[in-house]
């Protein structure tokens, strides 16, 4: 008889079956490459001594050899696989098929770099007609025996041979419908013995042959079919997405199923080495007695805190904290692991580096330094940046019930209670005694003085930099943007979510860190003060970081936090939102509506002290540090009424009658056509606005150098450095370059006294980047604004894209949102480019950057790479941007692997 | 007694002042690095026999030595300047501060480029008290010889003493108001001599001492002011802005003066070798006798012409007509000459290579090929593409009385004469039966038909690339833009400029070759059909030309223009002008309101075959050409209402109390808000329609397969090329061909029958630039929308900002508008940049740009110089494509300077 299968078999030399179990492995934790990740944690724990259930791994380079062998593995592969399965029976004295003492397995992939959920888990094989008894009886369930072949034949149907869920699933059902099982637990073993019959039945009809009775059968082809996994499009995807190897294969895992549900001398359970949420140094967990894994996650008994398991069972609970410490003492950093107690005997599933709450990040690393466990550089590489959020901001108590209404863009962190209101007006009257939210479709730059009075901001409209955002997230204010769900009729001055209907002066709650809108008053938790630890920590960073962080701040209180947060200066001072004060708008307004030079020169005398006064401020709250000030960047008409609403109060009068007001409206509303531009962020702005009405420049310049001068005088030391935005050419900047050396010395020789002074300009236009050295002939800094730039270079709109944007990131267009995280491959091409056109043209430029992403760490790690010398963000953010500046560097230093910036 | 001035004076070696006259001059044409562009013409025309007024350059590198020596000339130069004169001297049988026979110079610059403007000029040198009477003697004139000496002292006043114009006029008003003089020749000489003696009061009050009585001290100074003058602000900009080195210098030319006004047998003149207007060759000029330069310029006397000159100056007018002959052999063109006519004797004063229209640019190049004068390549050279345009268009006849009444941008060349209307619904009612103008304030892509049906365009918003320019231009029809003095009163149907006002029906012309706005019918004069000649001279350019090009064509009558033009392919079909069609707009509108999937492709399947037939229309067309067809990519709104006039209809339904229609209203309001955009250039559009609406892409996909498999059917070659708009990252780009594939196999499925096809992408955002090799690894073709890559490469928004472009090129900030010539140093880099990543990644890639651009001939050089392989443009400019094409490929062959693209 010809053999079955007679296809080419080579037979590839080498080891490719590494054993674990019995206090011994034949691979270690540093094998990743040839064991995937699982398999070398397995081995690790082995050799350490843990109870683990032996197994063995089937190497990467198996699976790699399975590929180049046309899908076939070779016979001397399956040959070692079959001794590892002989030793494995040995070890557990079980054996695969028998009828009184089964081996069951599990089988699971496991690649060297983490791909969840991408590949296929198989449990319970070993199962068949004739083991499926011993099951029963050693668990005296007959009921879980049959759950465990009906779970086992579907999980081997669809992953080996093919069948599709939905086909077992229908069966499922109508079994349920037949018996009256309500939930799946309702069905019996009776019920669930007919799902058996029937699912083998469907394997009969799909695969043509019977269900495979033989064991050894069943798990050759689990192995070949998780091989096969690595290929399928979802694993694909996944690795195209973070750049992860085609070649590297999957590595397989075939270990010994333990049950905790064989009686009350069985258990299944979690544990953490130390408190996740506070850091505390206790042992902290939770157990079932009698249950499985499965149980734990449905929620239907509840656990019991692990310090119970002593009284039960007081060895297994002492060998288990000795462990734990063992753990903690073998990894040096808190860890997560599961176990399963079988019969009385503790068996170890898994352990790896427990998540935790920032606040406990940080206690863990702290104490952990302390304890000579970590140096303090390893401390400083055990807090995320991202986490440092969570203590800078009050936070949402979650240990008390919530009535979540609503789920927006946790666009600016914290937590805030207020009383709903629905204009800026409103926030600003009401917010003086009582706590308000604003809620707005959006915001608008007249609303500033409402959202600097409320305590949170709501949005029904507008993505992660949408006006809101940015405002909020700079006045660290909490902000959930973005909130489609809510439905807002200003008119009523209600709005609701579904049938919710929440009024004027009702209490809501805004969770900024998570995007959640709660109805009523929530609990709330207050960050500690910059605690000593905290403090002694950030000192540990701040002694690893090359790149200098500085804020983003336009008033002395913004600079005073951010000092406070540890900026070593001002990296943008926006003077446009100076403009928005109360008691300036008629000024900015009177200047802008002025049909004749000297109209304008004539208000913007009047604005001039009012400036001059806010960089006195500026500058004795930054004593000694440099301030950079940006020259006035928006386009005019977001100074004046809006277009659309003098339309319809236009039409409204014209109605009413009322000619006087209508003509004067009219006239108004002439202006602001006039100014009127169909695409705002590419028009009348920037140094457009200096270049076309220099008088502006003049005035900001007059006002900076006067009050550099006083405070100079003071004995303060001031280091202005003024900023010219949007140059897209050379001599734009030249120009205005001139005219402020000219106030300058004008205000100099006025005052007989001179400060020193840096003109440089920001590079937010892709014709800056690639013309960056022309630009350096003449700037003395450059300060990358990335949001400008990422707008730009992708042609983005950041107030329209944001559905676009989120719709690309299911997509897998996007991996990021470009305007949270900098976009590497392309903004950060230019970003570099211009760096290194302008230093080429200037060696030592001082190179910052002040977009949105100076506070994100993968952004703050790309700066760090391309030798930046500073990224700037808002106040709040300074201790994230300096723990990630320390995180880049540090990385850096130990050649670890690189975390790029967003690829978009 | 010590010398004056006894500074360091060191002697150079060598040659530095060159003699020219009586028929010999020790230089020659080719020495415009030494003897500067004025002064090399002067030798050349002196060698070639020509009667020129003797005299001497004094070279740049004279000029060169003074900046080195502290601004002084040495005195071996000056030794060589005084040789000089005494050599004048004796050529001209005159001398220097003669009382009776005085030699009387001009002081001119002349640097080895032309700056026209720039530099100072001063004439009559050598007048003083003592010679006056002899000039007034001579010329019979004492009113003549007070004016020249007055002109002088202010001009060497102001030149060489710096004293201020201002004081010169004041003095001059002064004297004019106290003999009542009305106008400047109503001054006697009796005043003039008052002038004259109160200007010489205050250069001695402001320098010091009296005008200097010296002529040769009058010359010393002269020439040094002219060498300082190189480095007057002025220059310094001038040379900064065209790129001229600092370190040339200027040469001095001193040149005998003549005198056409000593009588009558005394004239001045200027002729042309061949008639500058047509081409035709013959003798053409014009004279006036007993006169100067400025009378002819003054227009008080209307000169003769040149052929009348033969009755009172027979041997006169023979010896011109032989110079003129000689000199078009000599210089191989047609030359443009100056002549002045003293005591009977003529004088040459300067020839140069002359002006003329396209009609004559063309007819001369022609004819002298014809006359073995020059080469074919040659010929080529001798048009400017931009001259090209006159003749493909109709033109005002300039020769009747016009009434101008206002002026705005060029932006469609051609001539267009109707009846003014003031809607498009208007427009192609009334433009069926007589010829339109259509104004508005701005036109909108709702308008198209109107435009379609208008004889000509006029707005009085937008710049040259507008929609109105953009459109008409793709139209070949004639249109006026951004034409501000125009106010508008649409409700009252007329407009007014000043205190003219124009009512519907009115007839008006316009000029969309320089942007007049004239009152009446103006005649027109058409172009001659591309007649055998222009032919001819097409495919003598062609023969050089490596680029190839192609037109932007939407409809089947605008490429079979573009094919009649010569273009070689389509090189961008916009499919959305094809959805502004009056049928197919509802359901345009019906796709984009639709709120489900169903509903939209319910309306798609409504648009798919009127598509189809677009598609067959345009093949049948280019039969055997390739057609790039772009999907869909403007923003959906701009198929809507807009959001303001329905913002105001209900207000007015509100008031009307009309409740149903206001709700129905409201509802497409709603959409409409849904959709606005603050910057919809950044916004929802391009291939981000595409991929949040598959089922757009498809139905456009469809119907390129479709038409493209029927047409093929017919026996007619089809080359489609599908163009996916607006990609910024690669996955973008791949998401939507994998769709179009899916289509086309559909498609060739079910007709049983296939198409070669390509799928690529227009680079039009700078992060398509920077990532072009991770785009190319998957597209099969590059254009480049230059139109868009300007606009986010500058952040300059096309539609807002031509005011700011204009102050810009005012303030010398930008050279030419980025929109109009491309930007080599930015947008071109990028361009050049994803060329060389595009082809680094897939070699051969085929590259074109499709933008305004390509039609602009320095953007068509630059095109050249970096290797694309096409570009592409409206059908009209087609033939200006190809001669800029050539001229790029024969300058590069010749290896003459290079003429960049605008550096902004």
């Amino acid at each position: 008889m010809p053999r079955r299968n007679p296809g080419p078999r080579s037979t590839p030399k080498g080891k490719f079956v590494y054993f674990f179990g019995g206090g011994r492995a034949e691979g270690h934790g540093g094998m990743k490459d040839l064991l995937g990740g699982k398999g070398a944690g397995l081995a690790e724990m082995t050799n350490a001594g843990l109870p683990v259930p032996p197994g063995f791994t089937i190497a990467t380079s198996a699976c790699r050899h399975f590929f180049e062998n046309g899908n076939r593995v070779s016979s001397g592969i399956d040959r070692q696989m079959l001794e590892a399965v002989e030793r494995l029976e040995k070890a557990s004295g079980l054996e695969l098929g028998s009828k009184t003492r089964p081996l069951l397995v599990s089988v699971r992939s496991g690649a060297k770099f983490s791909m969840p959920g991408m590949m296929d888990t198989i449990l319970n094989l070993g199962l068949k007609d004739e083991t499926l008894a011993a099951l029963a009886e050693r668990s005296r369930n007959p009921r879980f025996a049959q759950d465990c072949y009906r779970r086992f034949i579907q999980m081997f149907g669809n992953i080996v041979l093919g069948i599709k869920k939905e086909e077992f699933d229908a069966i499922f059902v109508a079994v349920k419908e037949e018996t009256g099982a309500r939930i799946d637990t309702d069905l019996t073993a009776e019920a669930l013995a007919e799902v058996v019959r029937r699912y083998k039945k469907l394997v009969q009809e799909r695969s043509g042959e019977p269900f495979p009775q033989d064991p050894h059968q069943q798990l050759r082809l689990a192995r070949d079919a998780v091989f096969r996994s690595w290929n399928n499009p979802r694993a694909k995807t996944y690795r195209r997405m973070h750049k992860i190897s085609e070649a590297l294969g999957t590595a397989v895992n075939v270990q010994m199923m333990v049950f905790g549900n064989l009686g009350e001398n069985s258990a299944t359970g979690v544990g953490f080495t130390r408190n996740p949420s506070t850091g505390a140094k206790e042992f902290y967990g939770e157990f079932l007695v009698n249950a499985q894994g499965e149980d734990v996650v449905a929620g239907i008994r509840t656990p019991l805190p692990v310090a119970e398991l002593e009284r039960p069972m007081p060895g297994v609970y002492r060998q288990l904290r000795t462990i734990a410490q063992r753990l903690e003492r073998h990894y040096r950093d808190m860890q997560d692991f599961e176990y399963t107690i079988q019969d009385g005997r503790l068996y170890m599933l898994q352990t790896r580096t427990g998540k935790r709450t920032g606040r406990a990040a940080l206690k863990i690393a702290y104490d952990m330094v302390k304890e000579k466990l970590i140096k303090p550089r390893q401390a400083v590489l055990r807090v995320e940046p991202a986490q440092l959020e969570q203590l800078l901001h009050p936070i949402i108590d979650d240990s008390q019930p919530l009535q979540v209404i609503a789920k927006g863009l946790p666009a600016s962190p914290g937590a805030a209670v207020g009383r709903v209101v629905f204009t800026a007006d409103e926030a600003a009257a009401r917010g003086r005694s009582e706590p308000v939210i604003l809620v707005r479709a959006e915001t608008v730059p007249d609303d500033i003085h409402g959202m600097d009075a409320a305590a949170g901001i709501l949005t029904a409209r507008g993505g992660m930099t949408s006006h809101a955002a940015v405002v909020a997230r700079g006045m660290g204010k909490c902000c959930v943007a973005g909130c489609e769900a809510v439905r807002i009729q200003e008119g009523e001055r209600l709005f609701s979510v579904d049938a919710t209907t929440v009024r004027e002066g009702d209490w809501i709650s805004l969770d900024g860190s998570t995007g959640r809108v709660i109805l009523g008053r929530a609990k709330t938790i207050s960050p500690d003060p910059a605690s000593g630890e905290f403090a002694e920590f950030m000192r540990w960073a701040d002694r690893e970081r090359r790149l200098g962080v500085r804020a983003n701040a336009d008033i002395p209180r913004d600079a005073q936090v951010a000092r406070r947060n540890g900026a070593e200066g001002i990296g943008l001072c926006r003077t446009e939102h100076m403009f928005f004060a109360e008691e300036r708008l008629p000024h900015v307004q009177a200047m802008i509506l002025a049909d004749t030079e000297a109209k304008r020169r004539e208000a913007l005398a009047k604005l001039l002290p009012m400036q001059r006064e806010d960089f006195k401020g500026l500058f004795r709250a930054m004593d000694a540090l440099p301030v950079t000030i940006r020259l006035l960047d928006p386009p005019l008409h977001e100074f004046l009424p809006r277009r659309e609403n003098l339309l319809v109060e236009v039409e409204r009068l014209k109605a009413a009658g009322k000619a006087r007001e209508l003509e004067e409206k009219r006239r108004l509303l002439e202006r602001v056509e006039q100014l009127h531009e169909f695409n705002p962020m590419l028009g009348h702005r920037g140094c457009r606005l200096g270049i076309t009405y220099p008088e502006i420049t003049e005035m900001q310049a007059r006002a900076i150098f006067e009050a550099a001068c006083e405070v100079a005088a003071e004995g303060v030391k001031v280091l202005p450095e003024v900023m010219i935005p949007l140059v897209g050419h050379v001599r734009e900047f030249s120009l205005q370059r001139e005219l402020v050396e000219k106030v300058a010395g004008q205000v100099f020789a006025e005052k007989k006294f001179k400060v020193r002074y840096l003109v440089g300009t920001m590079i937010e236009l892709p014709r800056a980047a690639v013309t960056a050295d022309e630009i350096a002939a003449e700037a003395e800094f450059f300060s990358f604004g990335t949001n400008d730039l990422t707008q730009t270079t992708f042609g983005f709109s950041r107030d329209d894209t944001g559905r676009i944007i989120r719709e690309y990131e299911r997509l897998g267009i996007f991996s990021d949102d470009p305007f949270q995280v900098l976009d590497a491959a392309g903004v950060g091409k230019l970003v570099q480019m211009g760096t290194e056109l302008g230093r080429r043209a200037r060696p030592g430029l001082k190179v910052g950057i002040c977009g949105e992403h100076g506070g994100d760490p993968a952004s703050v790690e790309f700066c760090h790479r391309i030798g930046l010398d500073y990224v700037s963000c808002s106040p709040y953010r300074v201790p994230v941007a300096r723990l990630a500046a320390a995180h880049a560097a540090i990385k850096e230093r130990l050649g670890l692997e690189e975390k790029t910036a967003g690829t978009a």
